[in-house]
C-alpha cells in the first residue's frame, strides 16, 4: 500500500471483505482498508456485522456518503476493485466537486495476497474436498443409475448428504450431466432420468472455502466413450505430473492441450485447463493459454482436462491439488473410474 | 434506441440477455442489441447458446475483440450497462486507437422495459408463486417445528418439495430464521434448531421467473411476539390497500413505515417496503423512501414490513402483488396466521 503510494483501499468484493474481517454481507458492504479497516454497510446488515465482524462496523446509506469518509480521513488516493460496477464508480466520480482532491484507482490488491494459501485456508479446502467425496460415495451413484433416478434429484441428494457430512452449502451449483447433455460443460439441470453416461461437478463449501471435483461416468462396454476416457484421464494425470512450483500455469495448460490435441481432439477442448480456488470457486490465476502466471507453493488449483463431443457426450476429470515443491499433492483419494 | 442516437446497446446482465434471446449464460456472455441483435459468448457455452437462444450466436474469445465487432458494425455511440465492472470498462476504452471513433455511454435500457410485466411474465410469476405456496404447505412446518428439525434441513426439504412441483430452482436462498435469528432480516443459515418463533422468506423460479414470500410463526400465548405481529400485520394490510397505479413508490413506502413508527418502531424496520421482481429477484423500481417511480398496471411487487428487535425476535409478512388500476391482486391465498 505505501509503495504504491494509496491512502486506502476500497474493497467491495464480499469474499475480500470476509478475507478481512469474518463478516460475509447479505446485502450491499464497502471494507475501507487502511491502517485501522472499517466496515461501512447496511442497516439492515449492521446487527450481521455488528457479531461477525473482527473490525469495526459503521453504517453508510449511500454509495454518495463515501466522499464524507474521505473527507473525514484526509484520503487522497484510493484504490478500488475492478469488479465496483461501472454506474457507481460515475455515481461516485460524479458527486465530485471541484475542491475536493480524491482520487481513484483501479487495484485488484487482494487478489495476489488471496493466491497463496495459508495452512490454515489449506484445511479448509481439505475438509471442504473430503466432505464433497464423502457424500459422493454415499450417494452410491451406479444404483441411482440402475433406478433411473432424474438429474436433479442425484444433484438434491448429493447437496443433503455434503450439508449433512459438515458443508454449509454447494459450492457452486452441482452439475449431473446425463447422455448428451454432458457435452455441455456447464450442462443447466433438466429432468432428464440418468442414462447410461454422467458427468458430475460439485463441491462443497466449508467455513467460508470451496472444493471442486469432478467425475464421469461411462458405460461400460462403449468403445467410444472408453477411448474418450482414457484421453482425459491421460491429460489429467500428465498434467498433474507437470504441476510444481517455478512452471507457468500456460504451461500446464499446454500439457493437458497437447495430449488431447496429440488424438485429434483439440477443438474438443473447450475450456481452460483450470483455476485457483478458496473462498472464491474461480480466482486468480486461471490454467490458461493466455495466463503467464509463476506456480508458488501452497497454491491451490484444479486440474481440469474435457472433451466434448456436440450432440454425442462428454467427459471431464477434475481434482484440487495443493502445488508443492516438487510437485502436487491431490487432494482426496476418490477414484477416477467409477 | 433511436431517440438517444445509440447505434448499439451491450447487454451484459444475464437476464437481460435470457430476456432478449430465451439464452441464459453459464459463463461469460453479452448480447450486442441493435437492428438484428446477436449474443457472443464463449466456446464452452456455444451449443448451450445454439440450443437455447432464439437469436443469433457468434463466439467471442476476449473483451477487446468487441473493437473488431464496433468496426465491423460500423457502430459509434454504444450504450453499455451500468452492471459493468469497471476493469472490463477500463479494458476496452484503454484499448482505444486514436483513429477509432466509437464511444460507451451508461444507460440501463431494459430496466425500464422489464418494469412492466406482460400477461406472459405475469403468469409465470403466478406459477412460482403457487409452487412456493403449495410446497409450503405441503412442508408443515408446526409439525416440523415440534419435532425440532433444524433450519437448513427446513430449507432443503423446502426446496426439494417446490423442485417436485415443478420449480427449476428456489429463487433466492431460503431463510428459516429461528428465534433471536429471527432480528436479522437476511439471516445466515446456522444449524439451529427450530424455537418458538420462525421466519421464514422463500421463493421458486418457473421457467426463469421468480416468487417471493415471507411469513412469520410466531408462538401462541407470547404477548411481545403478538404485539409486534400485529403491528406488522397492520403496516402489510394498509401498505396493500394503498397500491395501486399513480401511486409513487415512496408513498406505499411511506405507509408501511407511518403504522410502525406510530407504535413507536421506526429505528426497527430496517429495510425497504418491498421491491419489484421478475426475472431477477430485487428488479427497479423499489418501494423505498428514496424511490419516486409511479406505479403503473401490470408492475409485479413485493409488500414486506417487517419489524427487527436485536437480540430479542423479528417479524416479516410478506406477499408479491399485482398492480391494477384500482388496486392490487394480492398472489396466492397463503394464510398469514399459521
Amino acid at each position: 500500500m505505501v509503495k504504491k503510494n494509496f491512502d486506502g483501499i476500497l474493497l467491495t468484493q464480499f469474499n475480500n471483505i470476509k478475507y478481512i474481517s469474518n463478516y460475509y454481507p447479505t446485502s450491499s458492504a464497502i471494507c475501507l482498508f487502511k491502517e485501522n479497516p472499517v466496515i461501512y454497510t447496511t442497516a439492515m446488515d449492521k446487527e450481521l456485522a455488528d457479531e461477525t465482524s473482527l473490525i469495526e462496523v459503521k453504517e453508510l446509506k449511500s454509495i454518495s456518503d463515501l466522499k464524507k469518509v474521505f473527507k473525514e480521513e484526509s484520503l487522497k488516493k484510493i484504490a478500488i476493485e475492478g469488479n465496483l460496477p461501472i454506474s457507481y464508480y460515475k455515481k461516485l466520480e460524479g458527486s465530485k466537486s471541484k475542491n475536493e482532491k480524491w482520487e481513484l484507482a483501479i487495484e485488484n490488491f487482494l487478489e495476489k495476497e488471496r493466491m497463496i494459501k495459508s495452512p490454515n485456508e489449506i484445511e479448509k479446502i481439505r475438509n471442504a474436498t473430503n466432505i464433497a467425496h464423502k457424500s459422493f460415495e454415499e450417494l452410491v451413484i451406479r444404483e441411482k443409475q440402475e433406478k433411473r433416478f432424474t438429474d436433479w434429484e442425484i444433484a438434491y441428494e448429493l447437496g443433503y448428504l455434503m450439508r449433512n457430512n459438515g458443508a454449509s452449502e454447494e459450492s457452486f451449483e452441482t452439475i449431473v450431466a446425463t447422455d448428451k447433455n454432458s457435452s455441455l460443460p456447464h450442462a443447466p439441470m433438466g429432468n432428464k432420468k440418468l442414462g447410461n453416461i454422467i458427468l458430475m461437478d460439485w463441491g462443497a463449501k466449508y467455513n467460508g472455502y470451496c472444493s471442486d471435483t469432478s467425475r464421469t461416468m461411462i458405460e461400460d462396454n462403449d468403445k467410444k466413450q472408453k477411448e474418450i476416457f482414457d484421453i482425459v484421464f491421460e491429460a489429467y494425470k500428465k498434467s498433474i505430473k507437470g504441476t510444481k512450483s517455478g512452471v507457468k500455469t500456460c504451461e500446464i495448460d499446454n500439457i493437458a492441450r497437447s495430449v488431447i490435441s496429440g488424438y485429434g481432439y483439440k477443438d474438443k477442448f473447450i475450456h481452460s485447463t483450470g483455476h485457483s480456488l478458496g473462498l472464491n470457486i474461480h480466482e486468480t490465476p486461471s490454467i490458461s493459454t493466455q495466463d503467464g502466471t509463476v506456480l508458488e507453493e501452497n497454491m491451490v488449483i484444479t486440474i481440469e482436462p474435457g472433451i466434448y463431443l456436440e450432440g454425442e457426450f462428454g467427459v471431464r476429470i477434475e481434482d484440487t491439488v495443493i502445488v508443492g515443491k516438487n510437485g502436487v499433492e491431490v487432494i482426496g483419494k476418490l477414484p477416477h473410474e467409477i
